[in-house]
């Protein structure tokens, strides 16, 4: 919570005039404004888009993501809370969308402060906002969910979502999570929800209308209620989302946390454990065993009638470019991927990959009409599920091979069956992994081949001309 | 075993004139010769390389590999033995070698042959070779393994490697292989040993005496002595190598089959399972669970004195660029990545991508010298390792998070601790996965950003000129 990161910023801004009032006399004299759409597909490494590749495209098909000019990787680089020169070799959402946000490294959990002495790291959303840049957040998980927050929001614990939660929280029963030295009252910001309706963002859609609902800290009024009285147009449904007044700033949240997931498995089925019979059990070299049955992917009726990604970025898109001769940074975040790989749900995944696929569509539309227009698609972190033989290689040893942890069998449109293995862990979510991470571009000339999450922030920085600070 | 596609071969040498003979006064004339360097990782996907990067070079290091022009995918695609049009997938190393040596695809455990019906599949090596062009092929497997094999040879099953297994063997205690449609006594071309000894290639240097030493098809000689007669020299150990005649054709066999890895885990451990207690084993939320003990990788004393990969890449340049007017083919693969994943000894696979990387310094380096050099780095399919957190996210939860599968808990250079997990089977050897496999060049026009392995084929032939049959 510390501000002097955020001083920084101040002082950037009264030494280069990036005020709103300074800078827009000169709008005219201004070259043709330049945009960046950056996409993270949480989760989304190579296996997800495999995954996803095969059952939407076929293996030999391709997804929009896969006629990318530019395909590279990010290495995702985590320290260590306790030792800030330590890696950790795992990334969460929160350290690492920190990363690509401000350009710097931090521990799991931290939302835009430093490991360790926790100091507010100045983010491009906050920077892009004083150079008079528009700025626009995209998520189909809660709005205050670690990937969007670490653009706006500094915290030092991501559950910090609502006034409810900063003080005292837990998750899965015993995880106490707590924020006290970011409560107002101790010179903090508040929760995320609090930061993200005082924050300039000129829009953010996602879900997690519940961490909207409680009263601002010592106030008397809800968050909703302070986003509207600052000039955000509150948009719940999808009828409000299409028909918004694009002159107002938006806050959308269309469902009460994360938004569903597209798809799901049969009749919601996710991994499920080989049954070995009792002989096996008994004697691991004899018996058989019974895999999970086949299944297909359905549409998830809880996502029936909600805003899809691509809706949501195309509206993104035309608020944002609207009058706009200044440019924008849009970022926009396909969330399901990870969270439905974290339930061990393979379909909703794949619905996941779907959606960023066609919110790229989206974008790359924009850009053929809009040409100083910037593309970069990436992961935040790689996630546990992995493509095995239906058939082991070892089937023909006589004995049961099968994995030790839960399995998808899908029947995929080119009725084939797919395998998708779950076992990083016997709890009831799974973990994420540490592989680098795909980084696809529309502008080979814009990225090198190989760069870090914290690159990402440099790069487009540097694409919108922000000066260095 | 068919001969269909070794037909068209003939029939392409006669049209195009591609013999040796005919080729030759023409030499003069010729454009400046041009080289490919294939280098495949074998199970290299983005967890090896990131694992490897972690602990030889650091999370924020960079291998060699890292630092190449071009980065992309390849699509692994695998056909069903029983209905070729049908997609799995897994791959296998033989099935994708296939791919990227003769542009077609086939199922599992099929060298150069088609799945189904059994036609032979035209080589690179083989169409290189007609075409005057020198060819050689480098691995620290044994030579007839199957990724080199898929480059010279042409049978239904790649365990088929010698004389003696051709007509009955078997694998892991149960698994019966026999390839009698291959035997010369059938018409076909015999083993895999038999059909290397009789290929045109310059160069083979690895593992694998043990496949030489039983006597050829109804002949009283070993394969050793037919490859002498044939004019190979046999290079048994580091010291022929090093001295080999650049005059001769070079069969290297230095182990007895696959040469052993590098690195180990420290006193030879590999990966191990967590060991809950009690109370745990009673009460899944409750109790503890001890995780394996950290480690360090170690010189592996088996290797000590057997040449290293980078050592045979350099003496296979020095040979192959001898008085070469008319260009080269190498094959370079580091095997041991994939085999010691199916022995989940993470130290293994590190010391095979640090061998990888020291015969790309060696390949890089020719080419600065050599311009007209095409180097492609790639991987046959993806494999089961995992970085996992060292601590559970999910670690506050107060119940035992961890690993259905089994564990290496690596302490690193930098001073930090990575997990890795082999979780895809219980059986004594993980399983491939399916993601699609990193392809890096040095020559960014020459690859797109994504291809199929089959794709990999077509880009090597017309990089080095030769016509479309």
């Amino acid at each position: 919570m510390k501000r002097l990161a955020f001083n920084s910023l101040i002082a950037l801004i009264t030494t280069f005039g990036f005020t709103q009032v300074s800078a827009q006399p000169d709008l005219a004299t201004q070259p043709i404004p330049k945009n960046v759409i950056l996409i993270i597909g949480d989760g989304m490494d190579d296996h997800q888009i495999t995954i996803a590749r095969n059952y939407l495209k076929g293996a030999a098909g391709r997804l929009t993501l896969d006629n990318m000019a530019q395909r590279g990787v990010a290495q995702v680089l985590t320290v260590a809370e306790n030792d800030p020169k330590k890696f950790v070799y795992v990334a969460d959402s929160a350290n690492s969308a920190t990363a690509i946000a401000t350009g710097q490294l931090t521990s799991r959990g931290r939302i835009a402060t430093t490991a360790g002495d926790d100091n507010d790291l100045t983010s491009i959303i906050e920077l892009a906002s004083a150079a008079n840049i528009k700025t626009g957040l995209v998520s189909n998980s809660s709005v205050t969910d670690a990937t969007m927050a670490a653009f706006y929001a500094h915290i030092n614990m991501r559950f910090c979502q609502s006034p409810a939660s900063i003080e005292k929280t837990s998750d899965f029963g015993q995880m106490t999570i707590d924020c006290p030295q970011d409560l107002q009252a101790n010179g903090g910001l508040g929760s995320i929800a609090e930061q993200l309706v005082a924050s300039n963002l000129d829009l953010a859609l996602g879900g997690g209308i519940k961490y909207f609902r409680p009263k601002v800290e010592n106030q008397s009024m809800s968050v909703i209620e302070l986003a509207e009285q600052l000039g955000f147009e509150v948009l719940t449904s999808t009828k409000q989302l299409q028909s918004a007044p694009l002159d107002k700033k938006w806050l959308g949240l269309f469902a009460p946390s994360d938004m569903p997931a597209r798809l799901r498995g049969q009749d919601g089925r996710s991994a499920e454990e080989p049954q070995p019979d009792i002989t096996h059990r008994a004697l691991s070299s004899k018996g058989e065993v019974r895999m999970p049955e086949p299944m297909i992917c359905e549409p998830n009726p809880k996502s029936k009638g909600l805003p899809h990604l691509k809706l949501m970025t195309d509206r993104a898109l035309a608020h944002l470019s609207q009058d706009n001769r200044s440019g924008f940074f849009l970022m926009v975040e396909s969330a399901l991927i990870d969270k439905e790989a974290h339930d061990r749900r393979a379909c909703g995944s794949i619905g996941g990959v779907e959606q960023l696929d066609e919110a790229l569509d989206s974008a790359l539309a924009f850009a053929q009409k809009n040409p100083n227009t910037l593309i970069i698609v990436t992961a935040d972190h790689s996630q546990s599920a992995q493509i095995v033989p239906e058939n082991s290689l070892f089937k023909g040893v006589g004995v049961p091979v099968y994995t030790p942890g839960k399995l998808v069998r899908l029947r995929t449109p080119e009725n084939s069956l797919m395998a998708i293995n779950y076992a990083t862990n016997n709890f009831i979510k799974e973990e994420h992994t540490g592989a680098n991470v795909p980084v696809f571009s529309n502008d080979a000339a814009s990225l090198p081949s190989m760069l870090t999450q914290a690159d990402l922030f440099h790069v487009i920085k540097n694409y919108l001309n922000i000066p260095n600070n």
